[in-house]
């Protein structure tokens, strides 16, 4: 029986095409990144390749300094009312082949095909009254003529109704077709700017069960990503019973005042992290940036914080989708985001849980499965280098029987900076730089 | 120079036809109401025959199970993106007459001639990038993808840019060519629906703006209705500014819930009452209604609640337009309707005030510019019969001044009921049924 | 070492005042009820006997028409600011000894004794500015003048300092000398009244840590649970980490309107029941209830409203405490609270889940950790009788696997009404009442 | 017959001892500042001594680090529960002569004696259950336990009961005899903290109401000044009813953060300013402050900052209240305070008027009732110089009639730099530094 967990055996890793060229990117930019991915980083786990948003729009950028998603834009649609490539943007995709060719490229490097999609259907499709594929319907009657995203001007919610159902049926069975693996839904999974008791309508909650069955049905394996967040933690049963990951947080970028209330919500979400199920912290914003957004840049984060958030995101148990144009990557980065004590924690068999935060420190300690790995964070959220302890002895106030277990350590490696360590007194302690890590692991006997 | 407060020297007083058609009436029976209110309330100053929402959905009340206003309707359009009459309800606007032939016939009887309007511009002009008139743009240019309404599906709202403007001019400019001397303008005065601090538009400031100076540039003296509430009152001074009416409450219908919030909603706004600027309470859902709502019913509201709507609504100084369907109007109703001491209070001349209020009683005042004609009403907001007082003696805390002086009243007439009553031991008294008023007259010397 | 969560292995289970006496009961009542619960109750696993708030009230309920709480009342403190038992009230207590004796009767039954407490230190204390035991500080160091109760006057919040913490080591530990085996403790796991933002301070956060700090110090093994509710399920970890019990309601009474939601309540929190850790229904409001808040009355819960209340309770994992007047039961409430097929799903090693929910229907699956024992409610959540199903064969959307195992089961129990039946072609469907629930039990081989 | 809009025929203006002392000023201070209000000031209009927040404390001041007010702190009370002078700080209220020697003396330099209250009753008199004074009731059944200050931790809230009445009319029979002029009340006017629909009670409404009643009875003309805002302009008529002045924003400081939104709170309450009734921008923060917030410092606003909010509070008619120790005045300063085509708006017989306003840019009008003396300012609300010009034609969407009028003045002042101006082309025209002003004056013929 098809359990949508087993689509995700542990946490996806690989790369989005989002933080560099925002709407733009193009086949060849897709092979070009799908390339290095394959050689560099495909070997510490990333495996999946994902075309972010607005790849139907043949505008795409073209009117940058107004809009980021054009009103009214020119989008390449079929005549069911479906999205297709912008074909001078993916010419692979001309004849109708839709992603099909790229898709099988990427397949050949042994990676993953995702792509990116807004919930709903076009608007242009319902006033045109376009015929649902496979049915007696037209698209109006698909569409939900209040529910309109809040940020994107091309699409109408679609109704919960067989009618609706029928068209996401189309749609997903198409993306089946081209051999699409991963589906990042996007104005899904937060209901932010939709509040409560206003009749602008959220249909998020019923699209996320129609793309559920939808992919169900399709026959193919299809991870399902829900974004942006922050998802709501009281719905969280309800994430994980239709999807593989949903955001915990808006849109991630490269600067403190978003890293620092990541511990906030990871700390929230870390009993949530179980096999097929993973809130998503988002897209690490490393290497060159933004290029898509107007110009293109370094990341703002400093190397003590690109630490932070690879060493947060993998205790907690966070997906890894790196933001960066691959082919200007760095050394530096590169071995940042290939550190196999770090990538490793992601293999499906280790869980993560904080110890304690304030304003100042958070520590979080990660176990194997094997009952045998364990990796102790010490992160500094503090404005100055401090020193942090965790005290490994009896006495502490709560989880003393885990951690006295973990005095009997026989010394630590220093992940990050190398070297080994031990506790002193029963203490592990460190000097950690403002905004850094000190990650320690050991292996139980 | 034109001011639009000349437009409405007094508050308007007529016949709208929502309560009764809701979205259906046909041009028979707007003719039938008109020449109705033509032959018995026009003397009362009953002047103004409004055609509510939807004239121009040629499918109006066909899904009424399920739609008040069907999405992606079938709704009558010109070539510039101009919503027209729909031709088989409203025959006479066969040949791109618009309402002009009915307006005509309206304005034969000695009445004013008025219509609804959404606003914005058509969805599916936008999508269709129909032309705007006497410019080189097109609709979608004029369209902002992000503002709709909560409620209706018809419409996009208008940008604010000289393209945005130059629409609503030549929507305007047809209706003046039409004749119409009134617009009742919906989803526009109030924004509960659309939440400060989210991305959904509301763009109803500015095009309260738009429609005001495409009135003034239009050359006919049209007067301008808001719709719906709650108004803003921190916004007061700029509704007085833009238009001549804006309603307080939501939509008002014939039962006490809404009923009594009013005294709260009138007390809120009467000082804000001037020449050309009225904080509107909505229709008088008396008599037959709701047959274009499913079936014709009476209205729920007792004798005793009419006559607080009536005394209310004209002690206050709000606009007064008849919800009822004319041509069944009982002789009750007729008369209370037209109750000269009341309406008289809405000649222009004539200002109101809340002496006080709690949960169980309101009192209110009523001065004639003249400085001779003073009217008291003594509302029952209790379920129960009570005995109401209000102190003309020195010693009240409030208001005293005003009140002394109208101790020297040399008797006081008894609006509703008749006869005469004074005061005694320097008290105005009354027993008061449970939701009813009485209402005192009187001219001082 | 010592765990909280060794303290409460099942979900507690007994009887509270506060339903029948609000917050006058006495030591006759009390042992009186005790004396009940050990005779008929205490097989079923019934064994906490809880004083409900106000214990310490010299005139508690003399002014009930004005006042639950009455403002600076007569309130018994000892010489370091520690509420005791009204002396009037509770005899036993003469002498300083608290509520020691009690506390020993209840005991010398087999059965567990518990107290309610607000959270804080009694505003006259800071006043007086008494001292806290066993130090050299004052009671007005202790209390913070902004945290106050939305309803209760007695109190103000125990600030988060040194000071603080001496004061609850006193106090817990004064009570793990009377033999307190249960603290409820009020005022402390909602913030709702205590809007984000503004400048009352809500202390109930630090205060939980401070309590089960407390408690870990006292060196008894008392219960920790947390009222009002709804808690927040964001912080679901912190409480679970503090805790033994949390109110995921506010106070629940006996009317389908607070009972409906309950079923939103527990889909909620259905996966964060754990050994230790209970999210709390609340009590049960059946057979005689009210006569300490102005006259003795029957539950207003139909037989079928209190199955329904039972099975959800039971299925969901919470803990059950009889509000009724014990001495007073009636034989079918008496039966259905004994009901062995219900009870016993609380012997903590049984785990709920919802199959699903809408506005008509609601279906609960339990499993015993031995893997043989199963569970079906089917719930009727609308206003008539209606026909409810769950399919055990494949096909179903959701949770097929547990469910087609289940679709082998040798027949099954009607645990209320008794007799046998079968699922017929792969469903299992019984006709329920409005309101009512149809439970199931079968054992697999 | 006393009516309270006498007691303020003119905006007031004066001196406020919080901004550079905070609750720490003494009588040597009071004294000095009040020579110089009557040396240098009084001419311009400027009359008010008031002594701000905490002259009752003892202790006020010693605990800065941790508190601006001390909880549970040492405050002098009278046997009646009432707030005495704190003697060492007042040394001329010995004898329990309150203020009355201080007011004394401001009275016999030609000026007015203010103080501030916050609403309520102390606490502590509750707690220990004072007598009221004339009455047979006692403190606790004045307060209410639930009405406390989201700052302040002195007070409990003032019941709306004949014994609340009764407490406060003894508080402000007190306050007459001593001889005061002017009270500003302080947690009375916004509810901000106080959530609607939370249990914390907001007793602000009815204790306004009570202190009225209470200064209507006390003989005195008491100015009645409310504090802190932004005041509730749904409630407008309810404050001019009550009270003299209104504060429309929360504490005014020193920096153009703040500066910036009163233009907008300028324009809500614009057309709210009447005799006796005043929106209140809250005081100048010029010159040396903040000396009992820990240091003594320059205001940092910069001179066309000052005269920002000179012209634009005595354009809008706010009163005006110097926050400057006035013994280190400086001359240019004194000259920004006192001149007096500026002072003179405030004489009771100008109105102001926005014209119009953007982010950029806003323009007032003021006109004088003699219907000669006009004013015109202009803001530049922007970050750089910019040119500011006024339509005095024909053409301007609003208000043309006034400025066509005033196209005919025979040449302008120029207030703040001095020399004339003329309209050119029909405009009136200015360049105005960033954050800067010009302002106009001309008197028609």
């Amino acid at each position: 029986m098809r359990n949508k967990n087993d689509f995700a055996p542990r946490a996806p890793m690989g790369w989005n095409s989002y933080d560099y060229y925002d709407t733009t990117v193009n086949e060849a930019q897709v092979r070009a990144n799908a390339d290095y991915l394959a050689a560099y980083l495909k070997d510490a786990g990333y495996e999946y390749v994902v075309i972010d948003i607005e790849w139907y729009a043949n505008d795409a950028g073209k009117r940058r300094q107004e809009y980021q998603y054009i009103p009214f834009g020119h989008n390449e649609i079929d005549a069911y009312g479906r999205y297709q490539p912008s074909p001078e943007r993916f010419p692979s995709s001309a004849g109708g082949k839709g992603f099909g060719p790229l898709a099988e490229y990427v397949h050949s490097l042994g990676l993953k095909f995702g792509i990116h999609i807004m919930r709903g259907i076009p608007r242009q499709a319902a006033h045109d009254r376009l015929p649902v594929q496979g049915t007696e319907y037209t698209c109006d009657q698909v569409a939900d003529a209040w529910s309109i995203c809040g940020w994107n001007p091309d699409n109408y919610g679609v109704r919960d109704t067989a009618v609706g159902q029928a068209y996401y049926d189309s749609v997903i069975r198409m993306y089946a077709d081209w051999g699409v693996d991963f589906i990042k839904c996007d104005d899904i999974c937060d209901t932010w700017m939709y509040p409560d008791g206003h009749r602008i309508t959220f249909s998020g909650w019923h699209e996320t069960r129609m793309l559920h069955r939808a992919i169900m049905r399709c026959g193919r394996d299809i991870v399902l990503s829900l974004s942006p967040g922050p998802a709501h933690v009281d719905r969280a049963w309800e994430y994980a019973a239709q999807a593989n990951m949903w955001r915990i947080t808006d849109d991630f970028w490269d600067n403190w005042e978003l890293l620092k209330p990541m511990f906030w919500r990871c700390e929230t979400w870390a009993d949530r992290v179980e096999r097929g199920c993973y809130p998503d912290c988002d897209m690490l914003p490393f290497g060159k940036l933004g290029a898509g957004f107007g110009e293109e840049r370094d990341t703002q984060f400093s190397k003590d914080e690109m630490r932070t958030v690879m060493s947060l995101w993998a205790m907690f148990g966070s997906p890894l989708m790196i933001g960066a144009e691959l082919t200007k990557l760095d050394d530096w980065t590169l071995q940042l985001l290939t550190k196999r004590e770090i990538t490793g924690l992601l293999d499906g068999a280790h869980h993560g849980k904080q110890l304690r935060r304030d304003e100042e420190e958070a520590v979080w300690i990660n176990y194997g499965e094997n009952g045998r790995e364990v990796t102790v964070a010490l992160f500094n959220l503090s404005e100055s280098q401090r020193e942090i302890s965790v005290e490994l002895a009896a006495g502490a106030d709560i989880l003393s029987e885990e951690l006295q277990w973990l005095s009997g350590a026989d010394g630590f490696t220093d992940v990050w900076e190398g070297g080994r360590t031990e506790a002193v007194e029963g203490c592990l302690s460190a000097t950690v730089p403002a905004h850094g890590v000190k990650v320690y692991q050991t292996v139980m006997k």
